[in-house]
């Protein structure tokens, strides 16, 4: 069983949301021994990440410097976390799996994920990265080309486009690692997003969203169920109403009507819930969202989670549900 | 033929050794442009690279934001220059080998170099990095347990270990890749350092040299030719004196009698002469130490170039010697 797991940013960052080098090391390694259970377990796993605290990190340092170092592109940042995040992984994850006496091998692959020059994304920029600025200085950056919004009190903040993921350009590298035994990490914070500008790639200023890329990742890898582990045990229906419950076992067009609906508009749940939905409509057996410590039991559908599965699992063969969706 | 290319960090700046962005991407777009040509030249072509020039940006912008944002360290800013190198090389390779028809993938690995704990590189940290401080924050710095030398009038410079690699952690995901034809951009500035620390691995601040990783690197890919791409065309014997000629084919033990007479130490050949030995005396084909325009020749042994052979190949079948190490 292929199993990708789709880490947060924020599961890599101390409590207070710090991303400090030293807080993002220790939530990592906490954050290994959940998936190194998982692997020793017997499941083929590979590993995603977001990094969105860790960009916004690299952001501030920018601007900090900026007046006598000239700032790198966001996609450069997205790299820099790939690096950084794929090394402290690779290392606590070894730990980890020696620690299980499980004889795998890990890798982290530089990663880039093609988007369409012409997304509609880039038109109108909606994605708020890195911290605030006084208007006068968000002004200069306008005035070369970044786009920033007046947030009130807290100043001025850059947002940046968040196209649509098109294809994980480094995919096969990952899939032929997977094949050979690896625990791979890959697509870090969605990818480095890149575009084909008259038959060349190059890199863009944009944030691809980390869920909708692990949903592309994860047919590409073949995977049979995806795991997106974020920091609540389920995506919830009715969402900060006083109606609000945590779903369960749901088939895709149950959740694409709840979606629909408005359920999940309120929080970051949305992505997330696309995700799943692409991911089983794609052809997967099975989409889960919940919390970093239950996904070795979620990822077999057997846990606290919010489980996605196709139309027919539940119309053809009802009994499976219960064992497919059941809790523990 | 596998051919380890090994690219100076010096190969991907500016002329003027300026590490901007795009004077990044620029020369690494130049230089893929030599190494694509290997490739269609028919060998089995792996790619490594120097990081000096980029960390030393990263470390100044650390220092710069420094009062607000703590550094992070030595290890992690490797890791980060993988990122964006292994980035940039990808498209560059990817549109250079696309424009010459060759249908070969490529992927970028972020790799781990072991080194000894006990190395005595850590008790005599000896390789400078990053930029001239005023002796008052360099102390500072000492009191965080730096070590920092006093270079005269243009300040003072951190200095780091530069332990001796031992063993190429990720290795393995590289020969993975390889095997599997993909063109694989991996070691990068040396390798990430890293320590068992009671049996766990653990980054530490310091600089491996990349030509040694490299040699190590070479040899656990089963490469049969190492080309180190540096900025002039051979070593040379009596480097700075009037005496001064340059090195064409040389058995490795005619290299090492030259390299213990002094030869290269005025200059950066004493670590690629030290790495050409160690790669040929560990069983490899041929180890050249050339500038970039040369390399696809230089990789078949007929090109401008310093090319290291192994001894019986001079000794035993002399008529070699000419195919070997003629010029083209």
């Amino acid at each position: 069983m292929r199993v990708l797991v789709a880490l947060g940013g924020n599961a890599m960052t101390a409590p207070d949301g710090g991303a400090r080098q030293q807080d993002q090391v220790a939530a990592i390694t906490r954050a290994m021994e959940s998936v190194a259970d998982l692997v020793a377990a017997g499941a083929d796993v590979a590993v995603t990440h977001g990094n969105g605290p860790q960009v916004g990190n690299l952001l501030a340092k920018n601007e900090l410097a900026a007046a006598t170092l000239p700032a790198v592109t966001l996609d450069w940042c997205g790299a820099q976390t790939q690096g950084t995040i794929g090394f402290s992984v690779l290392n606590a994850l070894d730990d980890a799996l020696r620690a299980r006496g499980v004889a795998r091998r890990t890798a982290a692959v530089v990663t880039r994920t093609l988007v369409r020059g012409d997304d509609p994304g880039f038109a109108n920029p909606t994605k708020p990265v890195g911290g605030y600025l006084p208007e006068s200085r968000a002004r200069e950056l306008i005035g070369r080309g970044q786009s920033w919004r007046d947030c009130g009190p807290l100043g001025w903040r850059r947002v940046v486009p968040s196209p649509d993921p098109v294809e994980v350009i480094d995919a096969p590298a990952v899939s032929a690692l997977a094949d050979a035994g690896f625990v791979v990490v890959s697509g870090g914070g969605g990818g480095i997003p890149v575009v084909r500008d008259g038959g060349r790639l190059r890199g863009v200023e944009a944030v691809i969203d980390k869920d909708l890329a692990a949903a592309l990742l994860a047919r590409t890898l073949g995977a049979d169920v995806l795991v997106i582990a974020t920091d609540v045990e389920h995506a919830v229906l009715g969402y900060g109403t006083p109606d609000a419950r945590p779903l369960g076992t749901v088939t895709v067009s149950e959740l694409r009507r709840h979606a629909e609906e408005g359920h999940f508009a309120g929080g970051s749940m949305g992505p997330k819930v696309e995700a799943t939905c692409r991911f089983v409509e794609g052809g997967g057996t099975r989409a889960v969202i919940t919390s970093l410590g239950h996904i070795t039991h979620a990822a077999r559908g057997a846990a606290v989670g919010t489980i996605v599965v196709p139309d027919q699992v539940v119309s053809v063969v009802p009994d499976q549900v219960v064992s497919t969706g059941g809790r523990d």
